[in-house]
């Protein structure tokens, strides 16, 4: 397999974390988060938004977005349940994780260390309140649940974990959040964790 | 089954539109998008981002996220197909709406007829111009596709539909999206199609 790859991008890690996990060997091929002038050239066929991760199969058929790449890599392994119910859980999650968590907390972190040219501080500020919105959100749910779905550690803990971890590279302070910091030292127990500069 | 439903909103309609065409009976309590003041009191113990919609089953559980709400419901019918690779590209679809595609399309048609105190025009008009390149996106794909995924209606068009057949209520314009117009007719002939009103 192939993967389209950033080594600094939360996304992308989640992708290498569970191929880690899974034991699966894949090439990489990096591209810039700062210079993104290349990706239809390089993506144009195989991922309709241009973005990075995407993965290419053996056989050369593509699929694109993280969590959906999470999501085919898992199918049958046990970061994935079969019950019907957890795994809408486990979707849910994912599409949290997407929509109120990684908008927030993925781009305040992008603006703060990578972007070439960054908004006004009051626009990182706004966005950044956002992101302790969701952290407030995963807090309550932690502080009641060991891992996000099931009692156990699964693809919805990668999702999270991706940008969660490093969260503090955006300037938010996570020293609030008590139940965030255990579920991030359980999710880094899991056999196999890979740290996101592997 | 209970849904928590705004009429108004595209992400409500997609799990309004998959249970007619399932034929499932289910209660809704509407709730208001401009007056959110209540959605913790109401949501707090169901979904963690007090969002519409949310789906409480006959046994009390719940689930958030729309397309993870609609994914439940087409686990085992013809509107999910079974096929790993397929069943990807589902996701990949429904994390695009979610990301690339809702954030800007729903926003601007949000903020230019709900909104109580809606951002000044520039931001408007800078959140539109993400909303054109999802549809040239989905333009691009849909000139060589006649559905989202594998030839045939899933709940990936459903997902797309949601708010792509309402753009125009938020000033976008379609006319130049030609294979867009012609799938919008194909999505609305579907079996059991009910319009965002229903």
């Amino acid at each position: 397999m192939l993967l389209y790859n950033s080594q600094v991008s939360g996304n992308c890690y989640k992708v290498r974390l569970l191929l880690a996990q899974l034991g699966i060997d894949y090439e990489r091929r990096e591209l810039s988060v700062a210079d993104r002038s290349n990706r239809q050239e390089v993506l144009g066929e195989l991922n309709p938004a241009w973005r990075i991760p995407t993965l290419v199969l053996d056989d050369g058929r593509a699929i694109a977005e993280s969590n959906a790449i999470i999501w085919y890599l898992a199918t049958d392994t046990p970061y994935l349940p079969e019950d019907r119910y957890e795994r809408a859980k486990i979707l849910q999650w994912l599409f949290f994780e997407q929509y109120s968590h990684e908008p927030y907390i993925a781009t305040v972190r992008f603006w703060v260390n990578y972007a070439p040219d960054p908004p006004p501080q009051s626009e990182i500020e706004s966005r950044r309140a956002g992101g302790y919105l969701a952290l407030d959100a995963l807090e309550r749910h932690l502080a009641l649940e060991p891992f996000i779905v099931g009692r156990r550690y699964s693809i919805a803990d990668i999702a999270l974990y991706g940008y969660t971890h490093v969260a503090e590279e955006g300037g938010f302070d996570l020293s609030r959040y008590a139940a965030i910091h255990r579920w991030l030292d359980r999710v880094a127990r899991a056999p196999g964790h890979v740290p996101i500069t592997a």
